[in-house]
């Protein structure tokens, strides 16, 4: 589950070797280029990745994303006309990656995970974003055809905040806080999961909600493996030691860091939460417990000495004076009657009652 | 409830976008604005920004205040005025940042946390200030009317402390400590709370006790997450890389450095001793069962075998010889009470009574 | 408790504001001075600060002790006479503070935690010293009249060890040495304490001895407050950056510090050791229930069938042939006592006898 | 178990004193050599070091596999011959080594794990590999005959992706590469064992499973001891101050450290679901307490009271009015039967049945 | 315990000031002297300091033993003949001291821990080592008489090793050599009685396991205060900033350094195998008290509804049918036997058989 079979389909291989390891989802290869300067913009959608080659060594920013992974082949396509390395190219294709940033000098990857929460299972799925930044040219490369950049390509076509001014770099920063700005509305499906869960633990506990926390800690601990790596990318772009990157940008990556920031801080809190109901679930089942031995000790405290009198009066004994006393019957009830009440209020001064 | 729906606004929004996401407290916006050197002060409230630029120029201390960040006109009118980066404006609509501190060189942007406990709920509270330090200006931007300011205010009004003969740098960090002061009022509330919880735990431990103790402890994961970036940020001006802040003011700076430490030290002494009392809580409760089961079983075991003798003598055989004898009933009743006083003794000294 | 409501009083105030925090301890302010060199010796009781001056312009070290710093007058005269900066008054005056160092320059600052358990409800007690390190000048300030500093008076006036040979650095080791040696006395007592509730916890465990437990958990919490810091301000004078203190006194001051380390040992052991108690403790109480529980188990087990039997034939049936027969009831009786016996081996074979 | 005995045979012996210390597996030594270049490529098995010392100062590559470790004179051969350090040797003898990597300065010595499950018991094994790197040579020493360095051979052979092409270092990375993919073979095998435990302690938690989970625990604690070294030296590697190692393959390298990275991940995120069933188990159990207690509850809470009625009608009394009323019988089962039906509805609502 | 009183004696005491503060073991004072280089040996036992001085300023290597440090006369005449610090003389003399390395320029001192089981209790006993390299010489002090030097003794006689070729930095590393390798012979034992504890707690669980697995813990606490120093020791020695130790033992150090962190290893698995334990130990107390209630629940499940039956039978009323029917007392036996068999068959399928 953590570690999936595919994964281990590259190991023994030489490195290098190209092997798509995740599910197909998209049905086709789409290479989308959009190319932009202040000025004028053009979309287009190409077959082949020679075909982007003009736009690359052109003045204007090219941003050029290609969905559908699975098709090796326009990998190593790729690979070969805008001479990337071999390393590169395995982790494109390899899904299972962790997110990280390799430094090629003339060129940066970047590998983020875009997460959703499955509609029906409400778990969530991660899908691998790569990224290559080159001068003039932003690759963006994924599986899954539907993605989140709408936004972004609206704020391209229609002018809108200083997009159209800038370069490469700030078309990177654009991607990636787009990603980290989708996490919080993951948060807020999982704070309504973690609310409902609450309440749940306290008025209702069952082993299913025990469960039920396990799971969204487990989730927790994969949402944090998948956050601190992005940290720590997000965190040496700042650091500024890479000459794609502008001084100007890099005030807008300080920015996507308190938002990573943030990000961990929520995972963080979360499992605290988590670990808090814990503590209640179990203390809940001890509750319960207590009740249940509350309940069995009256009913038992009151009726066993009571029916150990009746027993004695049921004793045939030849000479027991009592049972010709005409008043001992109801004397007896009266005593019965005394013996309950008097226990009656030892247990309502116990506070079991 | 950690991650407030209104967060979630801006995501996909073009950076720099401004949008208020708190709640709108103020009714107006209100500019005021404190002017003074070591022999001048001049007070004043003014309609807009535009309205501040002279006494900006000034030789003398500038303060200037701004209620009502809600009104994004204001800021925006602020930015284009004083030349701030849009990110900045962003971050001060933004009511839900983290505390940190960014350095544009031609000023520092400083955001706190300003943290009191509700009235009613006593839950804990925060609203966020944000400073802005330049060349003999301090910019205070805050949503709440009433502020905490009114000490320094009368500390420059009546010249008292050094407040007077000393610059901008000096200005933030009276406010920054008086922020910092602040919190020890909130933990004087939450030390009252905790000490209630503690007697409670002991004598009366509830369900709701537990409850309340997993609250503050979550109220105390919430106040670490205000307080160490706090930490972070002051310990950043005290090491001294910054040139609007002067020698003489980071000895002050160190002085509230301290101060944040002891806030960090007594939330971490609080979080121990609430999980102190999860332990003391759990224990309580078996404690509670365990006395449940000493009555339980006192009164089974004392009643049970009388009751089996008595369920003899109750038996119809026609040969039962003891049934016949004329002292067999009251010596029955002295074995019976020989065995209860057996039980209690045993009972004693197993001090179960 | 952790944050006195007194430590308020300054919230709000202009810094260096003087305000005593502690309880009046001393009666009168009392001002010691012991100068000395190698050859000589003086000692005076001097009724003002300007008294110490001659001294403190002397070739010959000086220590100046001041008992009774609620005395505001005394420690604003301080300040003005010997030209130190407000806010280590403030320092002096606050008694809360956490132990730390501040460096003036002309002049070191250090603040120490005396630690004492009191007499009656054997609670750690603490109780704060300032140390002023001058170039031939030590000045020692504290509120409680008895300290523990008679030993290295007494070193002085007999010239036994260095002291006399040494320098004012030497002197304030001595004093910090003095201090962290006496904490081992404390260790002494509470190292009386968790052994008894280690024994109580096994032999007798109370909801009381749980208690206990807590508390002393507490103080450690308390006790490691105090000895880290102190660690790091003795780390900080080992590594040398500061011209009053000479090479020679630093290897002195690096034994010190092995001793802090030893102290934190020490807290953190005692720390695992009621942590371990706490596991115990509740183990025990299971312990003890399982105990009740198996009482009541086999009272039940036994007793329960034989009373059914003998309801069996306490039936009033018209036609049960047993009833008739001579030898039934001797027959039952064999019975119930094989089914006795035969329960006895059972519970012997559990280990539950 | 963790520090086997044969560790302690070296214990007091003079350092490089040579003693093999594991069980011996191989039954012969082997030593075979393959030593390529672009073009040419050379396999050959000798029987003694010296023949290897032609390949050794060629300008191809040479790799020489020796197999067989526990003869000793070999590893002394190996000493003299190739004029290696006796503390090497000793760690190439001692299998019980923590990874690790030394620097010779003219060679580079590397300490690995290989592990993988026995195949009866499910248990983690491991082997020690030890590898040394010197200018075209790479020298891998192990017990065990059979290796998992097919692949590797077989790309040497068929010229496949780089490493013909490569240096010696290239060598050595493709060697513990293949050491780290096998890692995640052992992950599919423990991961598979964890979802069968993860199952069993929800629907049928034994003692037995709390026993298997602790055995995992362990395992990964043991796993964590050997990826965490193995990281470390692959990030020394990475950091590049060594020169027998090029600077294309640090890239190759960076990649290798990805991979370790993952398996510490994974190693942690088993520990952390191993945590997590441990309270799913602990819950479990005092779940089926609970159920068991409620059972006896329900049981005893309806038939004390009935068998008290019972009682109360089998007192000998002579005078019982109840008694001779011909309806007094079947209404007393009325009200039986109606305390029943009250008991049913009322454990009912308390959701007990 | 961890404090031992007798470290008290030295408290408020001069700093310098000789006290010896552990259990006086050996009975005389033993200097023992060999002298070696590499073609001669000379052993010699002296009675005072003085005697050793001729060998000291010999080229070849002195190794100085003393035995019995007790006597305080001959460590102050040490310190006089030998210029040593008056603070590492208290050092030395104060056998409760943490593991330490200070660097006196002209001589290194460290004080290591010896450690053993002992006989009878097979509690961890630990004495006192301190080492002292000087140009050509080894010191090395210590209170009991038998020590682990005695192979190290055998190889410098017997020319074994390299020891006889090699300086007194070399002698010194075989002596910490000796010491760390010993710690192994100390784990075997500590791994027998933790491997005894594992199978008992799951076997046969009891109050005094629990106490036997917190001792361990103890210890296991106390050995890493022990070892953790020791590791910062040898660590700060292989970073080889001192120049008594050449480049040659740097590497010899290096393999101790090893040795330690596999013990620091070793300790900390045997925590986490403990802290296993106590989680087995509860999780088995909590299994025996399930198993009593199950007995209990059968018991009374099974009887009292039986019970319930026959008191029914034992009612006096006048008109009761069943009691006169001829078959009622047998229908009443097979009722009764087939509730008795429906509760067997409801306990097995809930697996309470």
């Amino acid at each position: 589950m953590f570690i999936k079979r595919s994964a281990l389909k590259i190991a023994g291989q030489s490195p290098g070797t190209l092997m798509y390891v995740g599910e197909e989802k998209a049905e086709k290869v789409k290479i989308q280029i959009i190319d932009y300067n202040g000025s004028d913009l053009a979309e287009k959608e190409v077959g082949t990745i020679k075909d982007c080659l003009p736009f690359k060594t052109s003045d204007s920013v090219t941003w050029i994303n290609v969905t559908g992974i699975h098709d090796l082949r326009i990998i190593e396509d790729l690979g070969s006309q805008l001479n990337l390395h071999p390393l590169l190219l395995e982790d494109v294709a390899n899904t299972e990656q962790r997110p990280k940033m390799d430094d090629y000098e003339d060129y940066l990857f970047i590998v983020l995970k875009m997460l959703y929460t499955e509609k029906n299972s409400r778990r969530i799925q991660h899908e691998q974003l790569s990224l290559i930044l080159m001068p003039g040219v932003v690759l963006s490369l994924q599986e899954f055809e539907e993605d989140v950049f709408d936004p972004v390509r609206e704020r391209i076509r229609k002018g809108k905040g200083h997009i159209r001014t800038k370069g490469a770099d700030y078309l990177m920063y654009a991607l990636i806080d787009t990603i980290v700005d989708h996490y919080f509305h993951l948060f807020e499906e999982i704070g309504e999961q973690v609310e409902i869960l609450q309440e749940e633990v306290i008025t209702d506990p069952q082993p299913k909600t025990l469960h039920q926390i396990q799971n969204l800690k487990r989730e927790m601990i994969f949402l944090r493996k998948s956050v601190w790596p992005l940290r720590e990318i997000i965190s040496a772009l700042v650091r500024g030691d890479y000459s794609l990157i502008h001084e100007d940008v890099i005030l807008y990556l300080r920015d996507v860091y308190d938002h990573t920031i943030q990000v961990i801080d929520t995972v963080e809190t979360y499992r605290d939460m988590l670990s808090g109901m814990l503590d209640i679930y179990l203390s809940s089942v001890s509750n319960k417990m207590n009740e249940v031995m509350k309940v069995l000790t009256i009913i038992a405290t009151i009726f066993i000495p009571l029916t150990f009198l009746a027993g004695i009066y049921g004793m045939n004994f030849k000479y027991m004076p009592e049972l010709e006393l005409k008043w001992a019957y109801p004397i007896l009830w009266i005593i019965m009657i005394s013996v309950f009440g008097f226990m009656l209020i030892y247990f309502k001064r116990k506070k079991w009652l």
